[in-house]
């Protein structure tokens, strides 16, 4: 089974755990096969293989989300970088096209398109493959999966089928209603648009030449800043007349708001917390190193990360996002391909930033212009290179990187850094990659110059 | 006038923001006269010499009160250092015996004691001067303020007066009631017992000698740790039969518990938070640098700290001390008469701390026997002494010690240093202190060594 899954999102409505570099389904707050925790991302991925052990997975995301993915998931899947975020229907072909032109599927391979952070069990992805045997053997173009609803929620869009058996047409679609609009439209049979659909590969490049006028990979991702933001229902499923409906009665759940992510946690805390005086529905994810004590508290959720802390009444949670986009907050906590970083301390003049490297990762080699830094290695073992010149460090061993000279770390262990950074104008923004950094980034020429760390 | 200013107790009800080096008295939650924030030893010492200008205060406490004592209250204020502690009686006795050993006081003055920590208007101190007038004029030897109960409080222990009158005799003392009974005292006109009262030094130091022997100031310390814990309401004001008690009928509150505090708080958020959702009766007090989101809570306080997180039912907050019992949290956050450190970081063979020094003022002289450490200087100017050798230091300078070498920081600025400790066994019981650092204190010595900084 060949599937993109859909991985968007910055993840706002629940923070403090997501941020622009860490959304929703990166959250480590499921049990695991194993007993340790795993993420949206982590479990859907698992779900797949489980049913499908030679499934072909691709993940259509930002740049802004592929270390995360990566050290998720690892090298196993491949990854579809949109340039920009356009909606679902710019994401597919782009997919689509990298399939077929990165990946070499031919044209009548079919392709199954999944979110990347349903909350769901194995009949899910038992009825996943069930679309795409359709999609590959069936009449239609395009194949959906309609969910049969739990509740007249307004935050999913409605599918009406044509008729009553397990796979029938699509006689319409519906946009988010109003709860009463929902009542009626569930009394018709409708069914909620979970965004699950299969395809031939050549129906969706013609789709995507006939709307954008070019279908190739290297042209979609030059172009796609210029595309426009549009859903996949909108551009191509209302349109469809050969169109299947293939319905899923089981347990689906979008797991966008707190309220709905703490219905789905295994346990009701996740990291250091204590429970006192009479707690009842009470879900505590706790990141920080120091304990929350909760006391009387009822439909609560507590949330602490380096971000901030959220406390809020369940289903108040929903209304969470206008009051994020008032916090002015800087990224204190962020998960790269090489491993992640987090920040300790903001003065007017300096940061202070904890750096974790993966065993046998680097940085790039860069520079800044506007601040010395100062690196105290902790833990672990490696090369730092500072203007080309390379040495080997660890614990207790410290690298000074006055600005404007090049350098980068190597791990060769797991390698814990704590970097401070002193300036006027400490920015992001103020750095400076430099192409020779690959001679160091696996080692081997720092091994060569001072032998294995 | 002569005032003894108990500040006891460890403040675990007050957890997270107050643990063993930062009793509640300490918290930064009151506006003050400027827009800043005060303590309750701040406010009410303010008060005090509001009233009294002339007004000569010295606070009985522990040792792990001093730097917290010395910071806020500068170094007008006499500390008389209980050794560990022994309840009321015994610090009474040691304060009073320090007062005519140390200060010179005559056996006539009169002296007054009171908690650190009562959350009162101006009318209580003009209470307090009075009561010292009576102890100084009037016949009995001891005399008690009797505050007028505002409700029926299980929290208090209750003194019957003898008579109607503003001041009278004591028919009796009544230990901490229950409710009903409480309800019955104060119908009976039972008065809250507040610990406030005054005396002359001698009958104290006489009161000392019958209990325990002896009541010189040296004696007594040398004999603390012997003396039995025992309350001044046990051993001496339920014996003494020459005692009056004066009314106050003014606004009188512990400050005990988060319910307590937060209903005396001026305003209901003190740091970075975000109120939405409709929330009521509710109080955060945040002192972490990442904001505190609520949504839609009642009757709740939120309490963000170095050590930990609390967020409790209001009323549930008076139970909290079993629970704080069972948390095993090192502490993160102290200050001290040179400034304060907080734990950054924590790792099985590192640990990271973000030193704060006072402008003119230095650590000990002191050095590890299990850990190296490296200082990067974040801000400010001043010295560092490594075994001997002075040199100044300013931002981005690094300086290392290896295990065994005496080292110091005298701040000319203030100076805030990152301060990495590296090592197996990493503990705040591995420390020497040297004589010599006197040499260095106050930075003259550095100064002749390498100039101002």
């Amino acid at each position: 089974m060949n599937v993109i899954l859909l991985s968007g999102g910055s993840g706002k409505r629940l923070w403090p755990l997501s941020n622009e570099v860490r959304s929703k389904q990166f959250l480590k707050i499921f049990k695991g096969p194993g007993e340790e925790y795993i993420s949206m991302v982590q479990r859907v991925y698992g779900q797949l293989l489980a049913v499908d052990p030679g499934c072909r997975v691709t993940v259509a995301t930002s740049k802004q989300q592929v270390s995360a993915l990566r050290s998720q998931l690892g090298d196993g899947v491949d990854i579809c970088v949109e340039p920009c975020r356009r909606d679902t229907f710019a994401a597919v072909a782009l997919a689509a096209a990298y399939l077929r032109d990165q990946k070499g599927l031919s044209l009548d391979e079919t392709v199954v398109v999944c979110p990347v952070d349903p909350f769901v069990d194995g009949s899910f992805f038992q009825c996943l493959k069930r679309l795409e045997r359709l999609a590959g053997e069936g009449e239609e173009n395009l194949y959906l999966m309609g969910i049969t609803p739990s509740y007249p929620s307004a935050k999913y869009g409605y599918i009406m089928p044509s008729g009553e058996g397990e796979v029938s047409g699509a006689a319409g679609f519906r946009e988010k209603p109003d709860e009463e609009t929902a009542r009626r439209y569930i009394r018709e049979g409708a069914l909620w648009n979970g965004g699950v659909f299969a395809f031939r590969l050549g129906y969706m490049l013609e789709k995507a030449r006939e709307r954008i006028g070019f279908s190739d990979y290297e042209g979609l991702l030059a172009g796609y800043e210029g595309l426009e933001s549009i859903s996949i229902d909108y551009a191509v499923a209302e349109h469809e007349r050969k169109i299947g409906v293939l319905k899923f009665g089981g347990h689906w759940k979008d797991l966008g708001t707190w309220n709905t992510l703490t219905e789905a946690m295994g346990e009701n805390v996740v990291g250091r917390a204590l429970l006192g005086g009479d707690c009842r529905n009470l879900h505590v994810i706790n990141e920080l190193n120091v304990p929350v004590l909760c006391m009387g508290l009822k439909d609560t959720v507590v949330a602490a990360g380096p971000d901030g802390i959220l406390v809020s009444d369940k289903k108040q949670s929903s209304y969470i996002k206008p009051l994020v986009d008032k916090i002015d907050q800087q990224i204190m906590y962020a998960e790269k391909s090489w491993g992640s970083y987090q920040v300790m301390d903001v003065e007017p003049e300096s940061m202070t930033i904890k750096v974790t490297l993966r065993p046998g990762h680097s940085m790039n080699y860069h520079s800044h212009e506007h601040r010395d830094e100062v690196w105290t290695v902790l833990e672990g073992s490696g090369y730092a290179v500072v203007d080309g010149a390379c040495r080997r460090v660890g614990p207790g061993d410290v690298v000074r990187m006055p600005a404007g000279s090049r350098h980068t770390l190597v791990a060769g262990t797991q390698l814990k850094v704590m970097e401070v950074q002193l300036g006027r104008e400490i920015s992001v923004k103020d750095k400076v990659k430099y192409e020779e950094g690959r001679i160091y980034r696996d080692g081997k020429r720092c091994e060569d110059l001072c032998g294995r760390p």
